[in-house]
């Protein structure tokens, strides 16, 4: 065991490689919102998070293999940071994250939805959405006609912000 | 929205309420390890959590509901530490993170062999697991003869440290 760590326990190591809590906030708006833009993952955040603490945690988690960041085809200047298997494989994490809080604490409607609906769809529409992340961050494309988990989870959020 | 809260997003108040890693790996070492009292869960902390630390964490989550604290009955002296319900249902988020972390992370065998049986397992050993938990935390009892899923992990565990 390599003594960089604090232990070999699964759970220790997901804790030490998610830093903090402001790292899997990240994953889960480049991951639920598609937001693949420095400048919309920090104008858009819904915690604030702050300009430097956004760029060192981007880049740890490039290092740690949970993104990547490459040239943006259609914005020359800007750069596109996208999902790695292994961090698209956290959606089981994020998931059951999101069904506890849910379930526990005291989350906003429009901010809850996409989470209940995930919970209820359980393990399949997991495995659905994580294709789907496959085919917007890996560029593996599905069959034509599979639905869009991530359209329904949208469309169920704008729909409770139009309530609000 | 309470505005001490960053955000309502049930992942957000989620980590929030976790507070740092070391709240998850106390909350790790009570429902896996069975450890009730102070110091065995300052003395057997495979991280080597600090004394003060330990404390700081323990009183928060006391404070929030995950943990509660009472005499021992078998020794005056003592407090036992038991998982309340809503602790327990961080069962699914436990074991989806210990089935990432040994999928993708330098885990060791015999920290990893009990996540690698739960996510094999599935939701439907998660939940009689958590039953079990139920038992032996808050005292609901299981009909008799039902199999122990802690029993079960704990013989693996065991096994993997006699050949390592």
């Amino acid at each position: 065991m390599a003594s960089q760590h604090r232990s070999g326990c699964p759970i220790n190591l997901t804790l030490e490689i998610l830093g903090d809590s402001w790292s899997l906030l990240v994953i889960r708006d480049v991951m639920f919102g598609n937001r693949r833009h420095f400048n919309e993952l920090l104008g858009k955040s819904e915690e604030g998070i702050a300009s430097n603490i956004l760029t060192a945690r981007l880049r740890r988690l490039v290092a740690n293999g949970l993104l990547t960041r490459a040239p943006d085809k259609h914005h020359k200047q800007r750069r596109i940071f996208s999902l790695t298997e292994r961090a698209i494989q956290l959606v089981p994490v994020l998931a059951t994250m999101g069904a506890w809080g849910s379930e526990h604490l005291p989350v906003t409607p429009e901010l809850s939805i996409r989470a209940k609906i995930l919970a209820e769809g359980g393990p399949e529409l997991w495995e659905a959405f994580m294709d789907e992340l496959r085919e917007q961050h890996l560029g593996i494309v599905r069959p034509p006609g599979t639905p869009s988990v991530f359209d329904r989870l949208e469309l169920a959020y704008r729909s409770m912000i139009s309530e609000c």
